[in-house]
């Protein structure tokens, strides 16, 4: 729409200027195959879903009343399956709007937040949002954090890891060479595809009192539609997060996202098959894009970022759709050749390989 | 917890002076009477239960796909219950996440935000979030807003209708004279509890450029455990709250969430029986606090605001809950003779009455 200057008047001065998110299309259509927003394409545990109708059975208090505003429960659990202390987690509606608390939290600071040149598109929308200063350090060549970058005077570091869209993970070295090296900054550690390959920081936490780490239902517990995320991090760090959070929303989590969380990190046997059936797909998906002559990144999470020398990968992208297809496509700087594309089920992968065969066939 | 100066230094130093808002207690014993969060004694619209149960029957994509970050089916329900374009809705996690983004959109400005002395006590916390500058204007002695007030230079105005926790409601003569006086101010009309009674400024939307309405589905509706609330304006208001809310979190409702409000919104003939009763308990339970010597205002809400001249209503809040009924007690300047005490179910009530009997006998 048009807002005309004199309507903008109304606008406070620095919403003017915001650039928001955009997040990937949710298309309304039939008969699509969305590998787009890297959901998983199974079904979460079933103990979920049972768990949503014991809420129900208590149907009319469970509406009616307000959640637990400190969602003390499903802090529990979460406490319970990462192996912490509950007073090391902090949860929020969706590990973006952790990500939000996180960026208000910690750095708003005098010095610059460092971050990748190429990582979640939402952190300069949050730096933006909250005045946020911030240095963009590139990735190198191979599309790698260069940790030496990491030891420059900074107001925060945030990383994501594995990181997105490359998919591809640090080692747990690293990171703490990262953490040594900034004893007084937070450094936050995105892990919201940690649970497909890669090794986790949690373990980290005891030790650093610098750490915060962000993981996600959404992705490895398949909950994507319920909205909950997560944060682990020492006492006085989960403090600076409540503040921010009890400044904003105090009841953020309802009771149905409650209760199937709980429910899901109960179900530790079910989490672990299921992650190892992306992991054993994306092998087999990454040999048969390889096959097609597509370079593909080495991958720790469930979704891969490869690229084809013979064809545009903006017009593969449309093309896959024209197919009903649909893959995440960044016409951005350094990899607009790339496609962003989710793991899904076997049945859709090879759904996938047999459009790009097709497509492929006629170039 | 205390936390040492040497640990604050993580904290955003903005954050290390946050006074965050304290929501009402959610205790979790047994057979407490809850009349201190304004919660609606009655259960949802039986076609929420039904709607949710046909989420979970579809369970497998419901759960592990993201919502319509633009939840247009509820924005569409919204807008055909309120009779306006569905362009004029936006949609949050609760009221309080609208109302957080109304105060970055439009509040952040040069001239301070006018509000009473005596409203709802999340307004100076979000102020403090965000930077707004405040002006508190205090409430007549008969805890009445005074519009001549509101006809001083502002960066915007809020105003609770029905005020909370005075239960008081303005009428729209009232509020169009805000309205008129401050044209190039945005006014929001907070009217989580307008259902109880008072008159919504919903239908002044069309005429006023400059007009914001806030509302909740947490207590006309029943659905406080899902956490839906709403903003109706003109579209290029609207577009600014957009614009926060994709700088801040894209998808910030859940599919049951989504599913439960279109249901209640669809049934009008429900939400219309139950506001009647609670209104209908409401004037008994006043005539009947006035008979025990209470002097109760003139509530169009879903609550009361009552003071006893006999007694301290901080020690009567405490021998009420001492008796398991639990009220909303302000330990504030001119309010802490006051005691905010919930509208319940007709023997919830009769409960309160004769506990207060009790207790004022022996006092």
């Amino acid at each position: 729409m048009n807002i005309t200057a004199e309507q903008m008047r109304f606008w406070s001065p620095e919403v003017r200027e915001l650039e928001p998110y955009i997040p990937g299309e949710q298309p309304k259509i039939q008969n699509i195959l969305k590998l787009n927003t890297n959901e998983n394409p199974y079904p979460p545990s079933p103990k979920v879903v049972e768990a949503i109708q014991k809420v129900l059975v208590n149907g009319a208090d469970a509406l009616r009343l307000y959640p637990d505003p400190d969602a003390s429960e499903l802090k529990q659990a979460i406490a319970q399956q990462q192996k912490v202390p509950v007073e090391n987690v902090f949860v929020g509606n969706g590990s973006d709007e952790v990500l939000a608390h996180i960026f208000k939290a910690f750095f708003v600071q005098d010095l610059p937040l460092l971050y990748a040149d190429i990582t979640y598109s939402f952190y300069p929308v949050y730096s933006q949002f909250f005045g946020v200063k911030t240095k963009v350090l590139p990735l190198n060549d191979n599309f790698e954090i260069v940790i030496a970058d990491y030891k420059q005077p900074n107001g925060g570091i945030i990383i994501t890891n594995p990181n997105a869209p490359t998919s591809i993970a640090l080692g747990l070295a690293e990171i703490q060479e990262v953490l040594q090296s900034n004893p007084n900054s937070v450094v936050v550690i995105d892990e919201a595809y940690v649970d497909f390959g890669a090794e986790s920081a949690v373990s980290l936490v005891e030790k650093y009192e610098n750490l915060v780490v962000c993981q996600t239902t959404s992705k490895s517990r398949s909950l994507a539609g319920l909205r909950v995320g997560y944060a682990i991090a020492q006492p006085h760090l989960i403090a600076a997060l409540e503040a921010v959070k009890n400044s904003f929303n105090s009841y953020p989590i309802d009771r149905f996202a409650i209760a199937a969380a709980v429910a899901s990190f109960e179900d530790q046997a079910y989490f672990e098959a299921q992650n190892a059936k992306v992991i054993a797909s994306r092998e087999k998906l990454v040999n048969e894009l390889s096959d097609l002559g597509f370079k593909v990144l080495p991958s720790s999470a469930n979704f891969i970022f490869a690229t084809l020398a013979s064809k545009d990968a903006g017009e593969l992208a449309n093309e896959l759709r024209e197919q009903g297809v649909i893959v995440r496509y960044f016409n951005k700087p350094r990899i607009n050749q790339y496609l962003r594309i989710t793991i899904g089920t076997e049945v859709q992968n090879q759904r996938l390989v047999e459009t790009l065969k097709v497509i492929l066939a006629k170039s």
